[in-house]
């Protein structure tokens, strides 16, 4: 029961992102066309849409309005999309396929790959700053959190950290702390905004919320080197075995298959611990725990 | 006489300007170290300083104090660096020299420049979003004018007609409408921004500064032609003759050279036109739009 009330929750939330996005984004028929009609080839249509769902639930839980969170959960998905163009160019990752189509260096060319990126950025901040409901000093912060968990603190210096250790044995605390980075902070601030959305958050409310983050943040990475090892790449929707075929680091490699295993299953609990103090009312945070180690893609 | 207070006051502004970039940018010691090394690389001891100096120019009129200005410089300058950075990538203008020395992609690699340039437009958000001495409401404000004149419809838009204009014969009216875009709007939100770091501004004197900013936008890019057309790499820092080389169309190319320099001195006399209302006190803007007008590089 709770599991198909969930289902429906999440189909719901992603068809409200999908519109979100839509109305977020350029219009192709503005100018200029090309690179907003990439903008839109590459956002629109896919992806599970992680991010913007820990915001909606976030947002369930500290009452977040529709519009509000709407935009909140655009602008984290255009930065999340934004890191995959670029990460998908020859330069980085090199990869042809992502979320099913052809990435956007390969349906279109590189320049317009690296524009595209550069563009989805600035307009997740154009997002979150046009909101015109929310206090404005809480509306500062929000833009602050984000500009944060994009920057050289956050995604970005993940993704330089990852890209200095491809070849390299990194102990079980380093792959963690990159990963912190590269995909914990993003998945942080999607959950921190989501609850901002609602109300202001009290230290204890934000640690806690911060504990859970953590966890799932880990969780989803260890998950992620599980599937890269197990799954095939029709069911991943991108290449599958990059990660050993590019000898990069992983859970996998360091730890072994089943303690990898062993450990997403223990981090799920961890982020159940973290939501104790919301009772109840967090129950959507916890399904997608429970889906971010359970997925099969 | 009035020159040589410019000059000081010029190099004044470009010595704050450096030394807010040196606290605003993340120190080399934390971590990731080369992607911090390599953000700092770019962004210090170098460039004009042109956007910032428009900052504190119209900082000055409004009454914007020192601390807020030195934020709001540091933000538009990361905006343009990391621009170049990714301009100079292989996939785009494929340059090797910027402001007299080698570009990112080529004192490092390929995948650092284009995190570099990421980076930079994130820590450009975070360094507005990080003041606290400012009405909240005027610094959404702010932050939503950056992003817009960074994105899509601003900078990055401008780039991408860049892109598609190769080789194509562009009308007078095309080619503006491409540098509005692409100098343009980072130029004007220099200017309304450091006006904003002072105090509200009334619809009128928007009006005025965005007059004035169109005004010496163009002029900027006309000049820029000439320059490139007539000077050589050692003056200007970068490699000169590239616009013909490549192919692009400039005004010299649409124009010729004598028109082209009557247009930028035009132009100028419309930048000090749109300064009328703000009578003595825009002094330092009207200088600027002189040095943009009368610059050697």
């Amino acid at each position: 029961m709770t599991a198909t009330a969930f289902e429906s929750w999440m189909h719901e939330v992603q068809q409200e992102v999908e519109r979100a996005l839509d109305a977020n984004l350029p219009q192709a028929t503005a100018l200029p066309h090309k690179l907003h009609e990439a903008m839109r080839y590459t956002a629109l249509g896919g992806g599970k849409r992680v991010r913007p769902l820990l915001a909606y639930a976030a947002g369930d839980l500290f009452g977040g309005n529709a519009s509000v969170l709407a935009r909140v959960a655009s602008a984290v998905e255009m930065i999340h999309v934004y890191s995959l163009v670029h990460d998908d160019m020859p330069c980085m990752d090199d990869d042809d396929l992502r979320r099913g189509k052809p990435t956007v260096h390969v349906a279109y060319d590189e320049a317009t790959a690296l524009l595209v990126g550069d563009a989805l950025q600035a307009q997740a901040f154009q997002v979150l700053a046009d909101i015109d409901t929310l206090p404005p000093a809480r509306q500062v912060l929000m833009l602050r959190l984000l500009a944060e968990a994009a920057g050289s603190s956050g995604m970005c210096g993940g993704q330089a950290i990852d890209l200095d250790s491809v070849g390299l044995s990194l102990t079980r605390e380093e792959l963690e702390r990159m990963h912190q980075l590269k995909t914990g902070a993003m998945l942080r601030v999607s959950v921190i905004l989501g609850a901002l959305a609602g109300r202001d958050l009290s230290a204890t409310e934000m640690e806690a919320l911060g504990a859970y983050s953590k966890a799932i943040g880990l969780a989803f990475q260890v998950v992620d080197d599980v599937l890269d090892a197990t799954a095939d790449s029709a069911t991943l929707g991108k290449t599958a075995g990059k990660d050993a075929a590019d000898n990069k680091p992983t859970y996998v490699s360091i730890l072994g298959l089943e303690p990898s295993k062993e450990l997403a299953e223990q981090l799920r609990r961890e982020a159940h611990e973290a939501l104790a103090p919301f009772g109840e009312q967090a129950l959507r945070l916890r399904d997608l725990a429970d889906l971010i180690v359970q997925r099969k893609a």
